[in-house]
């Protein structure tokens, strides 16, 4: 296929890569060590990379720890080898970069994005988990590349090494985007705004795994991108001695329960798939005192943006009248949203076209069902505004854990797949895009 | 009435003595900086003082915090001003100390007991708040006396001075305790078992404010000490990413909240006061993730031993409950109680007696209502069970919030009155004690 | 003590007259059957007898059943053998009777009143309970005899055959009253609109059983009248197809079931005994339609009316949170509430005297806790508002089950005990009262 | 398009027929006099038509009401008109109909079903309510067709009478089945084991409205039939004086509302839809009695029979812990389910070319979202296992009110698009069956 692949797409090089970045994962708006880590990697290759505020905008930055977490992480990717030039640059929650692949002949623009946050999960050290008994655990505390943006950052490089070897055959260019904080749902629309996308021609997205499809199966286009509305829900209520006068105290905690239970049970909606999930739920001062304070953090999802609306709305009418019960106040806090979206049906044909004649594809389909949610599709919505098209792979494998599970891990042979993958889909998209200009 | 009062006891000490141990209160276990802070002042009075290890025994110890937590306070309280020597001595939770004065004339043993440790609660900084007003709000974040152990800490202190200006009319001797983790309920238990309490005739505690008594109104005895039950509930279920497979899931959030408003709906018990809290809540590890976690903090209370047991048993069994409604494990850890105990008559008569007598009272009540729970009663069980008597004193005040609220303050007026009224009973109950030798 | 007891009170008659009121329970408003025996006992014995629209105010009547119901209860009164004039005079709801038993001797006038209403209970068949063995058991599907009152009322009858053949001795006048409605607790307010103790000097209740006393033990007042407050709460949504439709239903049902837990959820106060019943819960239209309507029957107590009117209010507020959380309506309906109340020292002392005396009584207790709500308090209301004294007796009895459960049982000697006490009260205390005329 | 249709099809008799319907609506089991008067008019065509227990299975019947119930909805039934001799062969729940019209020529056998069931539900007598305003409205208490099966049977009635004026081009035989009991979810049951469709070469189903299509608009064939399962829970507590005694009760009502609650809170699954209804709730006694016990009826659905499964495991899981929370017993009851299916391909394509051709069809959709459960797939999964096919017709209408709402109404124009959609399509797959004879 790629005139130069063996030679230069090491599998075991780009695996060690992502055991690297499993080994080291940060979250949303903290992704130093690891973007600084993938500069490394493309500037190896010549390439130029943007990267720190001129890929962000600020009103848009995304970043929701404290500057003194945020210096924490600094120092920590500092001690753990990062350049601090670029720890500088990106201070402040500057995370992620863009390099740019221009091909020998003229040709379309074509976007080609992977995300490279991890989670706030704690990650098993069972030694049947194979990170644990092959010693690249996560050594963050409550830190877990547990969504496979470990591969799919490894992917990214492995993109850029194919493409460089093959920039004769490249026709156009390539705008290779590491975006940091998908996790938070909000990376993607900083970039955007940013501009990283509005050249794109074509735009393609990349998620491992999602329920045990077998290696070798790769899917070219998603539905069910599912909608999303992301709040926080602090109770107010009044402290009292829980012995002493447990009826002056205004219980939020027992407000924020009731909330709970209360948003789990929002009717499905026949029109299609809904989501609600109350991730976490703090809440109280003392055992021995009735709790004057509660904070919920809130999702709600749908199949399409008003089904999500619907559920949101369901949710904070929800809690409001949970506060209202127990006396409280309540204050909401907007924290990300993401629509719904569409591969386009044009470009998912092409794709499957040229996926099936990839190195280690066996079986391309159609229409995965995606079932959660992506922030790419804000990417998607900017993409397909401007008359572009854009479509979602899914690198198959089997799961041993859920995604977003202390347990989950990847086959790694989805990361080779993947980055040849994509590679060939910048080769062969371009040299057809290429016949039209 | 005493006769060496005015020129011995200057209530502006006390109460700046007070002011200081608001400014840097300090929790069950960890009140380095306070007990360090008393013994200079009993030391200043010539009184053996004895702390650290040899006022607690090792397998009572209540010190909940971590090693860490443990060291960065003895660290602030050195920092702080307290003495190196006695920091050490208490290093590990040995905190709170024992003095002893000894009478010039034979007569029975004494105990009066003060408690000295602060809640977890951020004291309000609103100008309308004295503390904040008059520049002694807590400075230790999420810290706060908010129960009025300042004053207690400050009345014991008081008793001291009184007492030792007053050694020639004092029959037998006074074992003056200044006990910690009284908030725990775990701190008598510990002082108890190390015999601190063994040889005492007679037992006083005292607490002030309680529901509103005016200033100059005492109660020489309370009822409804009320009998509790601590424990904390730890819910394990299964994480699963909430979008992609939200049935995968074992929810321990929803498994705790609906344990939360079950137990507090566990019906009254007819036969006396109960009560149940659910004061601490902390569940999930990020807003996309299906929880697989939750603690709840939970104390119940009951008129009678009885009562609370029935309390107790209901909110265990409906924890367990709410863990298989989700299919989530459960453990429960159990953190302490106390059971409920009843004032001595004659003793209380005897109070009564001597306190209608003592400057500043204007108004002696028994049975007072407690209405709350106390671990003073392990004290009480202790004494009572070697033939001894015991009762405890409220010095009473207008509460302005109430207990545990961060607005809490008190009337300073009522530590002066509370170390007049203990001080005169230890000399009045001598005395009379002292003609059946 | 009674001059004439043992020729005329034949406790073996009362027993049957108990047992025929048990085989035939009536609830609130319907006692026609109940009414119609119980003037035929009193019209035997010579006495005058009100009853029908002159013993109540129309504006007060309580009567909750529709017009077809209570035709049904007159009816199957006609068949099970009342008096076809007396339910004429009593159609609509008009029960319950007042006779008037004149002493030759001048004195004060005493009021004593039994109730004789059932509850809305399916007595067990159990052969363990005596009423089903000895076959008494109720007739009326759904309806029982679980609180006693059809002891009360043999107990009236009781007290009306005592005084006849003791009227030598009565001193004064006594107001003889059937009370109907007592569960309903608007029964009392009815008849004392009508002026039933608006003579009287003084006023006797009696309550058989509650908290296993042993016979023989009477309690010659009562402390702890709770104050209640009784109201139904229907939730109005919007039905829809469960299946085709669920998101556009508005599910009052789930407003209900949540208003539910979280009413039983208000927390304790501290002050005194606070009660919370859900008692009844009717909703849906079918297992398929998003139920649209739900029915709510609710009551709070309180120690003091304080402390209920807390209840209340907190129970409202939380039905019409629940229902603003399904986007329901919500209506609430009054249904009857009473204070709560305390018995005159001065007759307690009076009656504790006297009741020394009675036959089968071995002990009086005093300050006995009712721990529950009775309309009597109405009565003691306007009786002591008028300068009046009143009290309650328990007559003591082990309790095999609790009130209110279906196989609640008596103990029947309570009936003759009870007779006899109430009729030496008359007796006693007119002598007393006749004195200061 | 029929050779004889405007000579017989008079729709404005079919709308009187459904209206007439419409007015009288029976539930399932009790469909007498619905019944009578379909045989009456199948009669009155000159058909043979099979009723009462031979088109039953004794072991399958489903009449759910009383003895009591049934014999007051046959005498009912004859006031209003019913067939004595009907009536009697009905009696015991022997409800339906079917009628066999013989083609002139050999060809399949070909089932067409239509259910007759009414609901429990009360319906409105706003004017704006077409049925009230033009006095058809029910007149059976808290009876009512909210779900279009009044229309249904009038269709089934409309197609007798076409297909019987043209016998003459039909090839092979119709059966035609008025099923009883849709709503029950068991009538094709008891029908399907009695053999009504054992020799269907094809079969036939058909609903009117769901979601809004405009009227003109049919669907071929639906996807979405949700598999189904029904149970009762009934709670069994401890009754007990909620004033007096409330911790001795156990609280069913209680223990039924949480249960409630956390139904509805199921985790929707990723792999498709599923729904849980809680659709009566009937608990307590009393308002002042705790309640002992609660009855709740449930159904759980879902896209797939595994789905459905989870849902009706978790149902019945969450019934269980809830009762033991509130340490009451449970008892559940199974009331019905059905599977999931799928219409047939082949005879789908057929069905479009056949439904493009009739009068008042405007558009012809395939796999429209049925979304909601009907028993038809009993009789569906005889036909395909005897390697028949089937598909089910929607006969497009716009909604003003979801079904199962007090307010659902028809346009009426579907009824004669329905008959002659379903006649045309037994002529037409007769024929084209014919030729392969």
């Amino acid at each position: 296929m790629f005139e130069r692949d063996s030679g230069v797409l090491m599998d075991s090089e780009l695996i060690c890569l992502r055991r690297e970045f499993h080994r080291y994962p940060e979250t949303g708006g903290l992704e130093y060590r690891t973007t600084a880590r993938i500069i490394d990697e493309l500037e190896k290759l010549g390439l130029p990379v943007q990267y720190g505020s001129s890929v962000h905008t600020d009103e848009k930055l995304f970043i929701r720890a404290s500057e003194e977490e945020s210096e924490f992480c600094i120092n920590r990717a500092r001690e753990e080898g990062a350049r601090p030039d670029l720890l500088d640059a990106m201070r402040g929650g500057y995370t992620g970069c863009v390099a740019v692949i221009e091909g020998a002949k003229p040709g379309p623009t074509i976007g080609i994005r992977v995300d490279i946050d991890a989670l706030t999960i704690q990650e098993t050290s069972e030694p049947s988990h194979a990170p644990a008994a092959e010693d690249f655990v996560s050594v963050h505390e409550n830190c877990m590349h547990a969504c496979g943006h470990d591969a799919h950052a490894a992917i990214g490089v492995g993109v850029a090494k194919l493409l460089c070897a093959n920039r004769d055959s490249l026709c156009g260019k390539v705008i290779l985007i590491f975006q940091p904080g998908e996790e938070l749902l909000l990376g993607a629309g900083s970039m955007t705004a940013a501009g990283v996308v509005s050249q794109c021609d074509y735009l393609f997205g990349v998620h491992v795994g999602l329920q045990s499809l077998p290696v070798g199966t790769v899917a070219a286009s998603v539905t069910g991108f599912l909608a999303i509305h992301r709040f926080d829900a602090i109770f107010r209520g009044e402290a009292s001695h829980a012995g002493g006068a447990p009826e002056k105290g205004r219980n939020a905690l027992a407000a924020a329960a009731t909330a709970t239970v209360n948003m789990l049970a929002i009717p499905r909606h026949h029109e299609g798939s809904s989501r609600i999930n109350v991730g976490e739920f703090i809440a109280g001062t003392g055992r021995n005192v009735i709790p004057d304070k509660a904070f919920l953090s809130i999702e709600t999802r749908g199949a399409s943006t008003a089904i999500n609306k619907y559920m949101a709305d369901r949710a904070e009418c929800i809690c409001r009248a949970a506060a209202d019960m127990y006396e409280c106040q309540i204050e909401t806090v907007f924290m990300g949203s993401c629509n719904s979206a569409a591969c386009d049906t044009e470009l998912v044909a092409e794709t499957v076209r040229i996926l099936s004649h990839v190195d280690g594809v066996e079986r391309v389909i159609t229409d995965f069902d995606f079932g959660a949610s992506e922030d790419i599709v804000t990417m998607f919505d900017e993409v397909q505004a401007r008359g572009g098209q854009a479509t979602e792979l899914i690198i198959g494998m089997p799961l041993v854990a859920p995604h977003h599970n202390d347990h989950f891990d990847i086959d790694e042979r989805v990361i080779g797949i993947g980055a040849r993958c994509l590679a060939q889909l910048a080769l062969g998209i371009g040299a057809k895009g290429s016949l039209n200009y």
